[in-house]
């Protein structure tokens, strides 16, 4: 397996000042707030995000030379899913994320909502002065989205009559959104034509698919201690996804189980076993292939690069994480 | 005392469609924002903001016709306003406000958050399809001077080292700057020549901060009932506000109880009942009329209209709150 760092190579000085920025950014205001900003843009596995901004902006420019304000628009796309992490994991009461304790944790509820609205605050300050409204309109629209996916996330929770298309937009909503119009965006200040704008868009929108679906299945497949978080998180708190979705078809007798709230944790136990033993699992791999496929195919008119390179490999590569 | 409702006269068409509007905007996308909207946007003495927007637009539109989007405005400011408001409840802990149970004492933090966060996104996302980069601009400065606010407070809590120039700006952060930037706003959506819209700004400003300043007094010498939370509730926050700063100019020895956190109910009693007896109120009181007459001077340009009266009548009204 290519360790992630190969596909960023490319963009490793980018994402170097990247973290850089942003610990300035926020460190600088308040002392809790810069260990959380510690906290924040220290941990593993972060960095997709921008990553991609940066790959999509070196990929798109005459020469690979991005502008201060592609920089600008990475550092925006970090400060909003950061936040959005933060503020998640308040409304879901969690205390871990990649084995570290949750800024809720580790500083409060008081602490987390601050930062959170701090980086939501500063990434729309940044976000005007980057002066393109196309830009601030894509961007506004994910934020609205992922506000969006919290409350269908809240409203359905343990519904099994959700259905694939409710999944898939909630998926969109909480992970697709950002990575299409970050990537759109850097079409857009690389003053691509629509056209192809709207393709790194179709990009971003089902590798961010096929990201999430890896990530279900991963809260059925995974370890507690890989996860970095408990296994079967997803399911506990009602959150039904492709794996559940499709034992469901095949087990419908587990709807009664997950419509009475899974408090129970033998009822957790025997439906995370009845899901893992199911054809659900290898159903949902199949799904996340197809949209990797489709993320890949949305670049076929991007000239041949290294930037194009890793941006393909990364469809790869997300999906040998279920594997 | 005339009535709020008398300034409110010219514009009550306007404030009535926006309630409807809000309500709508915000409840039809899930039963609980349902209920903390109508909690939200029902409440005594809601609409000053949008109130003051509609004003600033009538008085500056030829014939007094307003423009869709200074309507949209209007709500926008309302939604920025009233986000900020649930989670500052959320920070502080705060279990009334106005006599009503606050959305995270009534729905639980989590709710609280995302109403939070939705309101926030919500307002981002109509910001940007006003298609105007100063609106935007203006708009999303005071999103985050709200979270400067925030982090200004919980940084200087209980720091009797405080200056008056620390107390102005956090004024201004958390209450002057949404009325100056919307004020301005409905300017620039006018139309009107920079320097009017400056001025707008200024009546923003110092209506804001003359404001806060009252609302500031009003901790010392309000009830519990007619304020709607428990009186000197800043202070027992550690909110050091104008009348404090003038008593701790007196009565240098408050410093260390206030220091010491004030968690000692006799500690507080004692600081509150000084700060009370000092010359501190009226000095205050002083304060806020010398910029609720800033606030009128800045709109001497403007030509004499209704909406002008009530502008410069409201600047006398939130004087009369505090005698």
């Amino acid at each position: 397996m290519t360790p992630v760092a190969d596909y960023f190579a490319p963009v490793r000085e980018d994402l170097r000042g990247l973290t850089a920025n942003l610990k300035n950014l926020i460190g600088a205001k308040h002392p809790i707030l810069y260990a959380a900003a510690e906290h924040l843009f220290e941990g593993k596995g972060k960095g997709l995000r921008p990553a991609l901004v940066f790959l999509a902006a070196r990929a798109t420019m005459p020469g690979g030379d991005i502008t201060p304000r592609h920089g600008r628009l990475a550092e925006i796309t970090e400060m909003i899913h950061t936040a959005s992490l933060v503020h998640d994991d308040v409304i879901d009461g969690a205390e871990v994320r990649r084995n570290l304790p949750t800024v809720n944790h580790h500083f409060g509820n008081r602490v987390a909502v601050l930062a959170g609205d701090f980086l939501f605050a500063q990434s729309s300050w940044y976000l005007a002065n980057l002066d393109n409204l196309e830009v601030v309109k894509l961007l506004a629209r994910v934020i609205a989205d992922f506000a969006e996916g919290e409350i269908q996330q809240s409203l359905t929770a343990y519904d099994t009559g959700l259905t694939f298309a409710d999944y898939l937009q909630k998926s969109f909503y909480k992970t697709a959104s950002l990575m299409a119009g970050s990537m759109k965006a850097a079409g857009v200040l690389s003053d691509l034509p629509l056209s192809q704008c709207d393709r790194l868009y179709d990009f971003g929108k089902h590798f961010g698919i096929a990201f999430q679906i890896v990530d279900d299945i991963l809260d059925f497949t995974g370890s507690t201690e890989s996860l970095g978080k408990p296994a079967g998180s997803d399911l506990k708190q009602g959150n039904l996804t492709a794996p559940v979705l499709y034992a469901l078809a095949d087990h419908p007798e587990l709807a009664t189980h997950i419509e009475e709230g899974l408090t129970n944790p033998e009822d957790l136990a025997l439906v995370l076993e009845r899901v893992r033993g199911s054809g659900g699992i290898e159903r949902s791999r199949e799904l996340a292939r197809s949209h990797s496929r489709l993320a890949a195919e949305a670049l076929a008119w991007l000239p041949v690069s290294e930037c194009k390179n890793s941006l393909l490999g990364l469809t790869e590569f997300i999906l040998e994480r279920m594997s």
